[in-house]
Protein backbone atom coordinates (compact mmCIF):
# COMPACT_ATOMS: atom_id res chain seq x y z
CA UNK A 1 0.00 0.00 0.00
CA UNK A 2 0.82 3.86 -0.40
CA UNK A 3 2.62 5.40 2.51
CA UNK A 4 2.37 9.18 2.91
CA UNK A 5 4.74 11.49 3.73
CA UNK A 6 3.45 14.07 6.28
CA UNK A 7 4.81 16.74 4.76
CA UNK A 8 3.13 15.87 1.66
CA UNK A 9 -0.08 18.57 0.35
CA UNK A 10 -3.42 16.54 0.81
CA UNK A 11 -4.15 15.35 -2.91
CA UNK A 12 -7.44 14.87 -4.27
CA UNK A 13 -8.06 13.28 -7.57
CA UNK A 14 -11.31 14.39 -9.28
CA UNK A 15 -11.98 11.60 -11.68
CA UNK A 16 -13.49 8.66 -13.49
CA UNK A 17 -12.31 5.33 -11.75
CA UNK A 18 -11.94 3.58 -15.08
CA UNK A 19 -10.72 6.03 -17.63
CA UNK A 20 -6.90 5.30 -18.12
CA UNK A 21 -6.16 9.16 -18.15
CA UNK A 22 -7.30 9.09 -14.73
CA UNK A 23 -5.81 5.78 -13.95
CA UNK A 24 -2.38 7.41 -15.26
CA UNK A 25 -1.99 9.55 -11.87
CA UNK A 26 -3.10 6.51 -9.72
CA UNK A 27 -0.53 4.76 -11.21
CA UNK A 28 2.51 7.27 -10.78
CA UNK A 29 1.37 8.64 -7.37
CA UNK A 30 1.22 4.61 -6.11
CA UNK A 31 4.74 3.96 -7.55
CA UNK A 32 5.97 7.52 -5.57
CA UNK A 33 4.04 6.47 -2.26
CA UNK A 34 1.71 9.13 -2.52
CA UNK A 35 -1.65 8.73 -1.27
CA UNK A 36 -4.16 10.04 -3.26
CA UNK A 37 -8.08 10.62 -1.96
CA UNK A 38 -10.82 9.79 -4.81
CA UNK A 39 -13.31 11.45 -6.27
CA UNK A 40 -15.59 9.91 -8.66
CA UNK A 41 -17.60 11.57 -11.41
CA UNK A 42 -19.69 10.13 -14.29
CA UNK A 43 -18.77 11.70 -16.68
CA UNK A 44 -21.11 9.94 -19.15
CA UNK A 45 -23.67 11.88 -17.26
CA UNK A 46 -22.17 15.07 -17.77
CA UNK A 47 -20.63 15.47 -13.99
CA UNK A 48 -17.15 17.07 -15.11
CA UNK A 49 -19.14 19.18 -17.46
CA UNK A 50 -21.51 21.19 -14.00
CA UNK A 51 -21.42 25.06 -13.86
CA UNK A 52 -19.71 24.25 -9.95
CA UNK A 53 -17.06 21.64 -11.84
CA UNK A 54 -16.52 23.81 -14.78
CA UNK A 55 -15.98 27.33 -12.41
CA UNK A 56 -14.40 25.56 -9.29
CA UNK A 57 -12.08 22.49 -10.49
CA UNK A 58 -11.43 22.58 -14.33
CA UNK A 59 -12.84 25.02 -17.34
CA UNK A 60 -12.14 22.38 -19.30
CA UNK A 61 -15.11 20.38 -18.24
CA UNK A 62 -12.87 16.85 -17.78
CA UNK A 63 -11.72 14.47 -15.58
CA UNK A 64 -9.30 13.93 -14.61
CA UNK A 65 -7.70 16.67 -12.60
CA UNK A 66 -5.29 17.06 -9.50
CA UNK A 67 -6.44 19.06 -6.63
CA UNK A 68 -3.64 20.17 -4.46
CA UNK A 69 -4.69 20.98 -1.08
CA UNK A 70 -7.80 23.01 -0.88
CA UNK A 71 -7.57 25.66 -3.70
CA UNK A 72 -5.09 24.13 -6.52
CA UNK A 73 -6.24 22.26 -9.35
CA UNK A 74 -3.89 21.02 -12.20
CA UNK A 75 -5.60 19.80 -14.84
CA UNK A 76 -4.15 17.15 -17.81
CA UNK A 77 -3.04 13.74 -16.63
CA UNK A 78 0.51 14.44 -17.92
CA UNK A 79 0.79 17.20 -16.33
CA UNK A 80 -0.56 16.42 -13.18
CA UNK A 81 2.11 13.43 -13.37
CA UNK A 82 4.97 15.42 -14.05
CA UNK A 83 3.71 17.56 -10.87
CA UNK A 84 3.94 14.26 -8.63
CA UNK A 85 7.30 13.25 -9.96
CA UNK A 86 8.75 16.39 -9.97
CA UNK A 87 8.89 16.45 -6.47
CA UNK A 88 12.48 16.95 -5.43
CA UNK A 89 12.04 14.50 -2.42
CA UNK A 90 10.10 11.86 -4.45
CA UNK A 91 10.82 8.56 -3.40
CA UNK A 92 11.29 7.22 -6.71
CA UNK A 93 13.32 8.97 -10.11
CA UNK A 94 10.58 8.89 -12.99
CA UNK A 95 11.72 11.77 -14.85
CA UNK A 96 15.31 11.52 -16.27
CA UNK A 97 17.86 14.36 -15.61
CA UNK A 98 19.42 14.11 -18.70
CA UNK A 99 18.29 16.76 -21.18
CA UNK A 100 17.72 14.88 -24.21
CA UNK A 101 15.98 11.90 -22.40
CA UNK A 102 13.77 14.75 -20.83
CA UNK A 103 12.48 15.66 -24.03
CA UNK A 104 12.25 12.20 -25.46
CA UNK A 105 10.19 11.63 -22.07
CA UNK A 106 7.76 14.18 -23.42
CA UNK A 107 8.22 13.35 -26.63
CA UNK A 108 6.30 10.09 -25.63
CA UNK A 109 4.32 11.97 -23.83
CA UNK A 110 2.91 14.18 -26.35
CA UNK A 111 3.18 11.30 -29.04
CA UNK A 112 0.48 9.42 -26.15
CA UNK A 113 -2.11 12.48 -26.04
CA UNK A 114 -1.96 13.24 -29.68
CA UNK A 115 -1.49 9.21 -31.91
CA UNK A 116 -2.71 7.06 -29.48
CA UNK A 117 -5.37 7.97 -26.88
CA UNK A 118 -7.49 9.89 -29.74
CA UNK A 119 -7.42 6.59 -31.44
CA UNK A 120 -6.56 3.89 -28.58
CA UNK A 121 -8.61 5.16 -26.02
CA UNK A 122 -11.61 6.12 -28.40
CA UNK A 123 -12.24 2.89 -29.12
CA UNK A 124 -12.10 1.62 -25.96
CA UNK A 125 -14.59 4.41 -24.98
CA UNK A 126 -16.90 3.94 -27.58
CA UNK A 127 -16.74 -0.17 -27.00
CA UNK A 128 -16.93 -0.37 -23.67
CA UNK A 129 -18.70 2.81 -22.21
CA UNK A 130 -21.32 3.89 -25.23
CA UNK A 131 -21.56 0.17 -27.39
CA UNK A 132 -20.87 0.33 -30.43
CA UNK A 133 -24.66 -0.33 -31.43
CA UNK A 134 -25.26 3.08 -29.65
CA UNK A 135 -22.73 5.13 -31.66
CA UNK A 136 -23.49 8.07 -33.84
CA UNK A 137 -23.46 8.14 -37.08
CA UNK A 138 -20.53 10.78 -36.90
CA UNK A 139 -18.52 8.25 -34.72
CA UNK A 140 -19.11 5.03 -36.27
CA UNK A 141 -18.55 6.78 -39.76
CA UNK A 142 -14.89 7.77 -38.46
CA UNK A 143 -14.07 3.74 -36.89
CA UNK A 144 -11.81 2.54 -39.57
CA UNK A 145 -9.87 4.71 -39.45
CA UNK A 146 -9.30 5.14 -35.63
CA UNK A 147 -8.86 1.66 -36.02
CA UNK A 148 -6.05 2.05 -38.54
CA UNK A 149 -4.59 4.95 -36.53
CA UNK A 150 -4.73 3.15 -33.33
CA UNK A 151 -2.44 -0.03 -35.22
CA UNK A 152 -0.44 2.01 -36.84
CA UNK A 153 0.12 3.87 -33.32
CA UNK A 154 0.97 0.46 -31.56
CA UNK A 155 3.58 -0.26 -34.64
CA UNK A 156 5.57 2.89 -34.04
CA UNK A 157 5.76 1.59 -30.24
CA UNK A 158 6.93 -1.87 -31.28
CA UNK A 159 9.23 -0.80 -33.52
CA UNK A 160 10.84 1.49 -31.02
CA UNK A 161 11.06 -1.19 -28.51
CA UNK A 162 12.78 -3.31 -30.71
CA UNK A 163 15.67 -1.01 -32.16
CA UNK A 164 19.05 -0.58 -30.77
CA UNK A 165 19.17 -4.32 -29.61
CA UNK A 166 16.14 -4.34 -27.54
CA UNK A 167 14.80 -1.37 -25.13
CA UNK A 168 13.33 -2.63 -22.29
CA UNK A 169 11.94 1.00 -21.70
CA UNK A 170 10.86 3.80 -23.98
CA UNK A 171 13.50 6.25 -22.59
CA UNK A 172 16.87 5.51 -21.62
CA UNK A 173 17.44 3.01 -19.22
CA UNK A 174 15.07 2.85 -16.67
CA UNK A 175 11.28 3.64 -16.21
CA UNK A 176 9.87 7.02 -16.67
CA UNK A 177 6.48 8.80 -17.39
CA UNK A 178 6.74 8.17 -20.61
CA UNK A 179 6.47 4.22 -20.03
CA UNK A 180 3.74 5.16 -17.79
CA UNK A 181 1.45 7.41 -19.46
CA UNK A 182 1.55 4.84 -22.62
CA UNK A 183 0.85 2.06 -20.29
CA UNK A 184 -2.63 3.11 -19.12
CA UNK A 185 -4.71 2.43 -22.69
CA UNK A 186 -2.29 -0.02 -23.97
CA UNK A 187 -2.32 -2.38 -21.36
CA UNK A 188 -5.97 -3.03 -22.23
CA UNK A 189 -5.67 -2.88 -25.77
CA UNK A 190 -8.99 -5.89 -25.87
CA UNK A 191 -11.35 -3.37 -24.89
CA UNK A 192 -10.09 -0.86 -28.01
CA UNK A 193 -11.31 -4.57 -29.91
CA UNK A 194 -6.96 -4.52 -30.67
CA UNK A 195 -5.53 -7.94 -29.96
CA UNK A 196 -2.15 -7.10 -27.31
CA UNK A 197 -0.22 -10.28 -29.19
CA UNK A 198 0.05 -8.51 -32.42
CA UNK A 199 2.73 -6.37 -30.75
CA UNK A 200 4.61 -8.90 -28.95
CA UNK A 201 7.41 -6.28 -27.71
CA UNK A 202 4.85 -4.11 -26.62
CA UNK A 203 3.12 -6.88 -24.62
CA UNK A 204 6.60 -8.01 -22.62
CA UNK A 205 7.09 -4.14 -22.08
CA UNK A 206 3.27 -4.18 -20.69
CA UNK A 207 4.12 -7.18 -18.31
CA UNK A 208 7.39 -4.91 -17.55
CA UNK A 209 5.46 -2.16 -16.41
CA UNK A 210 3.27 -4.86 -14.28
CA UNK A 211 6.06 -5.92 -12.36
CA UNK A 212 7.79 -2.35 -11.10
CA UNK A 213 7.73 -2.35 -7.67
CA UNK A 214 4.38 -0.34 -6.26
CA UNK A 215 2.42 -0.61 -9.54
CA UNK A 216 -1.05 -0.69 -9.13
CA UNK A 217 -3.94 -1.90 -11.65
CA UNK A 218 -6.69 0.19 -13.06
CA UNK A 219 -9.48 -1.77 -11.41
CA UNK A 220 -7.95 -1.73 -7.90
CA UNK B 1 17.76 38.01 -37.27
CA UNK B 2 18.64 35.19 -35.15
CA UNK B 3 22.27 34.78 -33.90
CA UNK B 4 24.15 30.92 -33.43
CA UNK B 5 26.33 30.49 -30.74
CA UNK B 6 29.78 28.46 -32.17
CA UNK B 7 29.10 26.24 -29.26
CA UNK B 8 25.71 25.30 -30.74
CA UNK B 9 24.94 22.03 -32.54
CA UNK B 10 23.37 22.14 -36.26
CA UNK B 11 19.66 21.98 -35.92
CA UNK B 12 17.86 21.11 -38.59
CA UNK B 13 14.35 21.17 -38.74
CA UNK B 14 12.51 18.75 -41.33
CA UNK B 15 8.89 20.98 -41.35
CA UNK B 16 5.79 22.03 -43.47
CA UNK B 17 6.41 25.54 -43.69
CA UNK B 18 3.03 26.71 -43.39
CA UNK B 19 1.84 23.71 -40.33
CA UNK B 20 1.49 25.55 -37.41
CA UNK B 21 3.29 22.67 -35.12
CA UNK B 22 6.50 23.05 -37.33
CA UNK B 23 5.99 26.92 -36.89
CA UNK B 24 6.28 26.56 -33.00
CA UNK B 25 9.92 25.34 -33.54
CA UNK B 26 10.91 28.52 -35.82
CA UNK B 27 9.33 30.89 -33.29
CA UNK B 28 10.77 29.64 -30.30
CA UNK B 29 14.31 29.21 -32.04
CA UNK B 30 13.89 32.76 -33.17
CA UNK B 31 12.84 34.20 -29.74
CA UNK B 32 16.26 32.18 -28.24
CA UNK B 33 18.39 33.03 -31.09
CA UNK B 34 19.40 29.88 -32.39
CA UNK B 35 19.53 28.94 -36.18
CA UNK B 36 17.90 26.39 -37.75
CA UNK B 37 18.39 24.66 -41.06
CA UNK B 38 15.39 23.94 -42.72
CA UNK B 39 14.20 21.12 -44.55
CA UNK B 40 10.66 21.43 -46.30
CA UNK B 41 8.54 18.15 -47.29
CA UNK B 42 4.94 17.98 -48.66
CA UNK B 43 3.39 16.13 -46.57
CA UNK B 44 0.02 16.34 -48.65
CA UNK B 45 2.35 14.39 -51.51
CA UNK B 46 2.93 11.74 -48.72
CA UNK B 47 7.24 12.89 -48.39
CA UNK B 48 6.94 12.38 -44.64
CA UNK B 49 5.53 9.15 -45.43
CA UNK B 50 8.16 7.68 -47.70
CA UNK B 51 10.20 4.41 -46.21
CA UNK B 52 13.71 6.71 -45.88
CA UNK B 53 11.90 9.22 -43.78
CA UNK B 54 10.06 7.01 -41.45
CA UNK B 55 13.21 4.53 -41.06
CA UNK B 56 15.90 7.61 -40.28
CA UNK B 57 13.87 10.53 -39.27
CA UNK B 58 10.31 9.76 -37.81
CA UNK B 59 8.67 6.49 -37.44
CA UNK B 60 5.32 8.17 -37.09
CA UNK B 61 5.56 9.55 -40.26
CA UNK B 62 4.89 13.41 -39.35
CA UNK B 63 6.84 16.81 -39.50
CA UNK B 64 7.91 18.62 -37.80
CA UNK B 65 11.05 16.93 -36.66
CA UNK B 66 14.54 18.47 -34.91
CA UNK B 67 17.53 16.94 -36.22
CA UNK B 68 20.30 18.05 -33.60
CA UNK B 69 23.77 17.45 -34.96
CA UNK B 70 23.59 14.71 -37.46
CA UNK B 71 22.07 11.55 -36.08
CA UNK B 72 19.59 12.75 -33.21
CA UNK B 73 15.90 13.07 -34.20
CA UNK B 74 13.53 14.76 -32.31
CA UNK B 75 9.84 14.10 -32.74
CA UNK B 76 6.98 16.21 -31.63
CA UNK B 77 6.74 19.76 -32.01
CA UNK B 78 6.26 20.64 -27.88
CA UNK B 79 9.16 18.07 -27.10
CA UNK B 80 11.47 19.55 -29.66
CA UNK B 81 10.56 23.29 -28.10
CA UNK B 82 11.08 21.90 -24.91
CA UNK B 83 14.13 20.42 -25.64
CA UNK B 84 15.95 24.43 -27.13
CA UNK B 85 14.32 26.23 -24.40
CA UNK B 86 15.81 23.69 -21.61
CA UNK B 87 19.52 24.83 -23.21
CA UNK B 88 20.97 25.60 -19.68
CA UNK B 89 22.56 28.88 -21.49
CA UNK B 90 19.36 29.43 -23.33
CA UNK B 91 19.55 33.37 -23.94
CA UNK B 92 15.89 33.73 -22.50
CA UNK B 93 13.83 32.07 -19.90
CA UNK B 94 10.43 30.12 -21.57
CA UNK B 95 10.48 27.59 -18.95
CA UNK B 96 9.81 28.21 -15.20
CA UNK B 97 11.99 26.96 -12.59
CA UNK B 98 8.69 27.14 -9.65
CA UNK B 99 7.46 23.73 -9.52
CA UNK B 100 4.14 24.34 -10.14
CA UNK B 101 4.30 27.15 -12.77
CA UNK B 102 6.62 24.55 -14.71
CA UNK B 103 3.80 21.66 -14.42
CA UNK B 104 1.03 24.60 -15.39
CA UNK B 105 2.82 24.82 -18.59
CA UNK B 106 2.95 21.42 -19.18
CA UNK B 107 -0.75 21.85 -18.66
CA UNK B 108 -1.32 24.39 -21.26
CA UNK B 109 0.72 22.47 -23.74
CA UNK B 110 -1.27 19.35 -23.56
CA UNK B 111 -4.15 21.67 -24.01
CA UNK B 112 -3.27 22.64 -26.83
CA UNK B 113 -1.79 19.25 -28.39
CA UNK B 114 -5.09 17.80 -26.80
CA UNK B 115 -7.97 20.03 -26.62
CA UNK B 116 -6.84 23.18 -29.39
CA UNK B 117 -5.43 21.54 -32.29
CA UNK B 118 -7.45 18.29 -33.16
CA UNK B 119 -10.54 20.90 -33.78
CA UNK B 120 -8.43 24.45 -34.52
CA UNK B 121 -5.83 22.94 -36.45
CA UNK B 122 -7.77 20.62 -38.40
CA UNK B 123 -10.33 22.46 -39.50
CA UNK B 124 -7.35 25.01 -40.89
CA UNK B 125 -6.04 21.59 -42.66
CA UNK B 126 -9.26 21.23 -44.16
CA UNK B 127 -10.01 24.84 -45.10
CA UNK B 128 -6.96 25.97 -46.48
CA UNK B 129 -4.90 22.82 -47.53
CA UNK B 130 -7.94 20.16 -48.61
CA UNK B 131 -10.54 22.78 -49.80
CA UNK B 132 -14.29 22.39 -47.97
CA UNK B 133 -15.27 20.83 -51.59
CA UNK B 134 -12.33 17.95 -51.64
CA UNK B 135 -13.27 16.73 -47.98
CA UNK B 136 -14.01 13.16 -47.47
CA UNK B 137 -17.48 12.06 -45.90
CA UNK B 138 -16.01 11.35 -43.11
CA UNK B 139 -14.61 14.39 -42.64
CA UNK B 140 -17.45 16.40 -43.36
CA UNK B 141 -19.60 14.87 -40.96
CA UNK B 142 -17.06 15.92 -38.15
CA UNK B 143 -17.24 19.60 -39.22
CA UNK B 144 -19.81 20.76 -36.88
CA UNK B 145 -17.81 18.67 -33.86
CA UNK B 146 -14.65 20.32 -34.32
CA UNK B 147 -16.15 23.70 -35.01
CA UNK B 148 -17.83 23.53 -31.67
CA UNK B 149 -14.72 21.70 -29.87
CA UNK B 150 -13.00 24.56 -31.47
CA UNK B 151 -15.57 27.39 -30.09
CA UNK B 152 -15.33 25.69 -26.48
CA UNK B 153 -11.22 25.58 -26.49
CA UNK B 154 -11.08 29.23 -27.25
CA UNK B 155 -13.97 29.89 -24.74
CA UNK B 156 -11.20 28.56 -22.11
CA UNK B 157 -8.46 30.27 -23.28
CA UNK B 158 -10.43 33.27 -22.96
CA UNK B 159 -11.59 32.74 -19.51
CA UNK B 160 -8.33 31.90 -18.47
CA UNK B 161 -6.83 34.78 -19.71
CA UNK B 162 -9.56 37.09 -17.39
CA UNK B 163 -9.39 35.69 -14.36
CA UNK B 164 -7.19 36.81 -11.23
CA UNK B 165 -7.66 40.34 -12.39
CA UNK B 166 -6.57 39.65 -15.96
CA UNK B 167 -3.20 37.63 -17.04
CA UNK B 168 -0.63 38.92 -19.25
CA UNK B 169 0.57 35.33 -20.20
CA UNK B 170 -1.05 31.90 -19.59
CA UNK B 171 1.46 30.91 -16.41
CA UNK B 172 2.53 33.30 -14.18
CA UNK B 173 4.17 36.98 -14.94
CA UNK B 174 6.01 35.93 -18.41
CA UNK B 175 5.73 34.15 -21.44
CA UNK B 176 6.44 30.89 -21.29
CA UNK B 177 6.15 28.45 -23.83
CA UNK B 178 2.39 27.37 -23.13
CA UNK B 179 1.56 30.68 -25.06
CA UNK B 180 4.14 30.20 -27.77
CA UNK B 181 2.41 26.60 -28.15
CA UNK B 182 -1.00 27.91 -27.91
CA UNK B 183 -0.25 30.84 -30.28
CA UNK B 184 1.15 28.51 -33.50
CA UNK B 185 -2.84 27.97 -34.38
CA UNK B 186 -4.55 30.65 -32.73
CA UNK B 187 -3.27 34.16 -34.53
CA UNK B 188 -4.34 32.75 -37.44
CA UNK B 189 -8.07 31.70 -36.62
CA UNK B 190 -9.37 32.84 -39.83
CA UNK B 191 -7.82 30.09 -41.51
CA UNK B 192 -10.09 27.95 -39.43
CA UNK B 193 -13.21 29.90 -40.16
CA UNK B 194 -13.32 31.31 -36.92
CA UNK B 195 -13.24 35.22 -36.03
CA UNK B 196 -10.78 35.67 -33.22
CA UNK B 197 -12.96 39.08 -32.46
CA UNK B 198 -15.17 36.71 -30.63
CA UNK B 199 -12.18 36.26 -28.15
CA UNK B 200 -11.15 39.74 -27.08
CA UNK B 201 -8.44 38.72 -24.61
CA UNK B 202 -6.97 36.05 -26.62
CA UNK B 203 -6.96 38.79 -29.35
CA UNK B 204 -5.15 41.44 -27.10
CA UNK B 205 -2.55 37.98 -26.04
CA UNK B 206 -2.34 37.30 -29.37
CA UNK B 207 -0.95 40.81 -29.92
CA UNK B 208 1.38 40.75 -27.46
CA UNK B 209 3.10 37.73 -28.71
CA UNK B 210 3.28 39.36 -31.62
CA UNK B 211 5.26 42.19 -29.84
CA UNK B 212 7.80 39.92 -28.19
CA UNK B 213 11.67 40.72 -29.12
CA UNK B 214 12.72 37.85 -31.87
CA UNK B 215 9.16 37.17 -32.74
CA UNK B 216 8.67 35.53 -36.26
CA UNK B 217 6.25 35.18 -38.01
CA UNK B 218 4.91 32.23 -39.81
CA UNK B 219 4.68 33.25 -43.06
CA UNK B 220 8.88 34.58 -42.88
Amino acid sequence: MATTNNDDPEYTLHEMHLSGNCYKIRLVASLLGIKLKLLEYNTLKGESRTADYTTRVNANGRVPVLQIGSDTFLPESDAACYYLASDPNAKRKLIPDDRLEHARMLQWMFFEQYSHEPCVAVLRFWRIFVGLENLSEVQRVQLPGKEQQAREALGVMERHLGEDGGRLWFVGKDVSLADLMLFAYTHCLGDSGLEIAEWPRVREWVDRVRGLEGFVAMED
